[in-house]
């Protein structure tokens, strides 16, 4: 069931450690059937060079396991409430990545400064508010989800146009059409807030990136007039 | 046709992955044979480890494609300007290396402060003045070439002695008189822009390297009086 | 004797190499064999690429050699007073990885700004006080491990929900319950700091953890509920 | 001729790349053979990958060349005048490593603020003052050595306890017993360069490190009461 779905997760999770964004355990990334309403993600705590489609565990939206000898990721109810509000995403990517996590320390957004990030990301990529202390001492990883939404709706973010997002003083989460996609964006979103980081401390007066340079790079990316890449 | 260039274009693209200047598909170098007045350039968005020379693409100084089945790079236009304008360049190299972009989204020339910047480039290396609204929406990548143009030309610049620039909240051009010497330029810019961006934040005061010892290091590798090297 | 604690304590050795904690000889593991009241150590200034189990040394608590033709570590009195005052741990490791360096050399504790940092440590890092001129001049590394375990005492801290500290103008300590989990722990201290580091440079007012998120993560994965991993 | 020294010398040169301190062509390393008055020195501009043994220069330590079909290092003037006047050398290293350039770049000491430093360097790591117009118009090599070797006797600097220095708006020069301890002390200067630079950016009045403690850990790897190593 879901091996070509649980072969993309693989290499997602696989790509996380081959892009310097994951140590350890750390890092998980899942992709969802949406037509069986069935996500498939890593288990939790488990080594990547250990890792096959095996291993992988499949669950439904609910949160059920329906597949798979391992825990799922203790971080799986984010993944599927990202599932449930994104309706266009096909993957989802949680890493503890060093740059990320410096600005989710920072309990500051990612601020676009340069058309690298326009290339992926359309605008700041948020940081959700603290969560209360009712939230974490509940259902915690349910309540990393619903905060991550609740930036998005509050702040009117479009999911598709910015695929990421940092929770405060833990780290990043992003997602994408696939798996694939969601783990490129984690690995932009690093670069991104390295050189944002960099940028902020070396210089004086920075500034966002101008509106008309934002449109063009993600543009000529996406939507019907992209320009870049062969299709 | 163009077979040795070919492979000149297709080495120099791949040294930018060696050397850390290039993730995913971002990066692209290009050579130019005068004579035929046909450049060799990546095409868009093609991953660099299935990069073969049956990919490159081949056009006109005036863009027109004259070979290959893959669209060329967008940033095609750019580098066909700098080819018009800087008559001695035989190769161009467009990175997002990080520190560069930095500097570029600082809006920001890379200072001369030391002797691996001197052997190199012959003074600052300048960060083009912000785009307008209407060169983005015009022919922007076109633009973006015209931008360079402009610094060097107003400011009083050789091409030939500063083989790079920074084109503001965007990142670094070089070029150089093949293929492989625009990538080696590309990576000086690199190391010089990350050693310029830590002094600048340990130090207090910096001062500008010494004209007289900026004139002894560059001019002992280039220049008719060059003594380093074997040739 | 001791095979088993031999191979754990030569594979920590060379985990430091592969997690980038170490350089040259810089840095050494150790286990302990509770039972027997013994201690296998790296042997003293020997390349880490030609340590064999058969190189390492086996101590008494008191620091009598009683196995290897190798003198063992300089440093081994202070994992002497570690095993002797910690009751819990089977591993020791030193550094000089760093980032943790630094907050030494600052004289600083790694503050607990995260989640990353929460999973591991259950609060801030220690950094010892300077030592006297007489504990310097006295058994130096005798007197390093006293500092250590005067922090904890002093300061109410549990060295088994903080397997780590700084040593004043040194370096990180780390231990664990066994060789492998001290490596471990060493490699988290080591992204902890780095991840302050910058976070305290980049950010304006920065908080630590709250409390309420900060017993989250390191509950999830340390005692009777935690529900992270397999077991 | 030489045969041992000159692949010592191969050795500590193809060291600098594997250590991370030299992209390209730059760097060198030599070695002397004090009997003979001969030192091996790396041909000028020659790439690590391709340099054997037969690749290497001897010159006398008037700069004569004695062998070898390729330039040596247009560097070589400033290693003669290091063995001329530091008598118990037997090796130099040459480098533009990222952090000892960023000091030197700031014309400022590497300070000694830990004990990583201290294992290898008994004291700061001076940085020359700058040369002036007529040093660097005239035998400039030549010149870069003689502003070390001022420096050190200016400022009472033994060499064979502090084995490096910068050169001010250059780079690092070190040495050692032979051209395998030189290459040693070019990596450990790196190391402290950059521990120095980041704990000068994090810190609030940094202090040196104490007296005491310096001496006890450069005395215990140096001098006849050294107990670090097997010998």
């Amino acid at each position: 069931m879901l091996k070509k779905l649980k072969k993309q997760v693989l290499d997602a999770n696989l790509a996380l450690v081959r892009d310097g964004l994951a140590m350890f355990t750390w890092g998980n990334a899942s992709g969802i059937d949406r037509e069986r309403g069935l996500v498939v993600i890593k288990p939790s705590g488990v080594d990547y060079d250990k890792l096959t489609t095996d291993d992988l565990a499949v669950v439904t939206l609910d949160g059920e396991q329906v597949e798979g000898d391992l825990r799922p990721s203790s971080d799986t109810p984010t993944h599927l409430e990202l599932y449930k509000a994104f309706g266009n995403i096909g993957g989802v990517v949680h890493t503890h990545s060093m740059w990320s996590v410096i600005f989710a320390q920072c309990g500051r957004d990612i601020p676009a400064l340069g058309t690298t990030h326009a290339d992926c990301f359309y605008g700041d990529i948020p940081c959700t508010d603290k969560m209360t202390a009712e939230q974490i001492k509940g259902e915690y990883e349910k309540e990393t989800g619903l905060a991550i939404i609740r930036t998005f709706k509050d702040r009117g973010i479009n999911p598709d146009e910015i695929p990421g997002a940092n929770v405060f003083s833990h780290g990043p989460f992003s997602w994408g059409v696939s798996p694939e996609k969601a783990a490129y964006n984690a690995a932009v979103m690093e670069f991104c807030a390295k050189a944002a980081a960099m940028t902020l401390m070396l210089g004086n007066d920075v500034q966002p990136i101008m509106q008309e340079l934002l449109d063009r790079h993600y543009l000529r990316k996406h939507g019907k007039n992209a320009y870049y890449g062969q299709d």
